[in-house]
């Protein structure tokens, strides 16, 4: 079943933000710390909630790459994080399904560099353009120990120069470091 | 973007219900009418809400023969209409993006079936099973005349012996009449 996850900026939570950066399109107003769990905060400065869902693009022989490795969420080893909400353009959402898995896979091997990381990145993707207010498609959340976050960067780096980002028309990268 | 879509059930509404039938699991309380809106009523005996989305299978070449005959909701001549609330297995939800595609369409020709009806059935689907609290999956909303109604019959009978709906695990039929 889908599961519903929500992240609070504001001045409480599990993770001090460590920078926060506008990729592309408008910023997201600065916080001191993100929280992480399955509902709002009352006093945080801003809310962004999705859902987990079901595979989207991704291919039987790339699932069971995937599945072989799966991602572990609050290792305590990972000490960072990012969360990387993003917004595509109406041009990609009017693609046909193979067009968009043309942009995704074919040519921009987004599962394919993915799965290259699974080891020292774990990762969640929820889904949120189909929820009622949002203002992203995607929240993407990632963890890893310090030491790896160069391997994060590069993964980022790959990604931002595909195809499939040009279709990207928001993305704010906010990168957290465990409070306490 | 996404459209919110709410259907609600109950004494009030633009649809008087002729015959409401549980075809697979659990029922849905008997109504008198139902209402499609951008908003749930108060008043309502149950509310189905959900979104309109991008598409999730269907390709290029298949979008082109969907765009070339757009679906129409509000015809004056369409007097009849289906509500139809589905829910698919977590086996379905666990299949990879290929799998659910050759069920669909390789295997069950839901998209070619639903293409040669056109003309006649219109129709349109919101997507709930990422909304928070939903009961199904799907609610496919269909209008057409009156003297349609058996074309409506038989694209229904072609889907349902379909390999895809060996996936479908709840499925109400709630057919209704223009009010006044």
């Amino acid at each position: 079943m889908p599961d519903p996850i929500v992240f609070c900026g504001g001045v409480a939570g599990a993770w001090n933000v460590v920078r926060q950066t506008a990729e592309r399109g408008a910023p997201l107003e600065s916080v001191a710390r993100v929280d992480k769990s399955t509902r709002p905060a009352a006093d945080a400065v801003w809310v962004l909630a999705g859902v987990t869902s079901n595979l989207r693009y991704t291919h039987s022989t790339e699932k069971r790459v995937l599945d072989a490795t799966p991602s572990v969420l609050g290792r305590p080893s990972a000490r960072r994080a990012a969360l990387i909400p993003i917004t595509k353009s109406a041009a990609w959402w009017a693609l046909a399904q193979d067009e968009r898995r043309a942009v995704l896979e074919e040519q921009s091997r987004h599962i394919a560099i993915g799965s290259e990381y699974l080891a020292a990145i774990s990762r969640q993707l929820v889904h949120c353009r189909d929820q009622p207010g949002a203002i992203f498609d995607f929240l993407t959340w990632f963890e890893f120990a310090a030491t790896d976050e160069v391997l994060f960067d590069e993964l980022l780096a790959k990604l931002r120069a595909s195809a499939e980002w040009r279709f990207v028309e928001r993305e704010v990268d906010i990168r957290l470091e465990k409070a306490a």
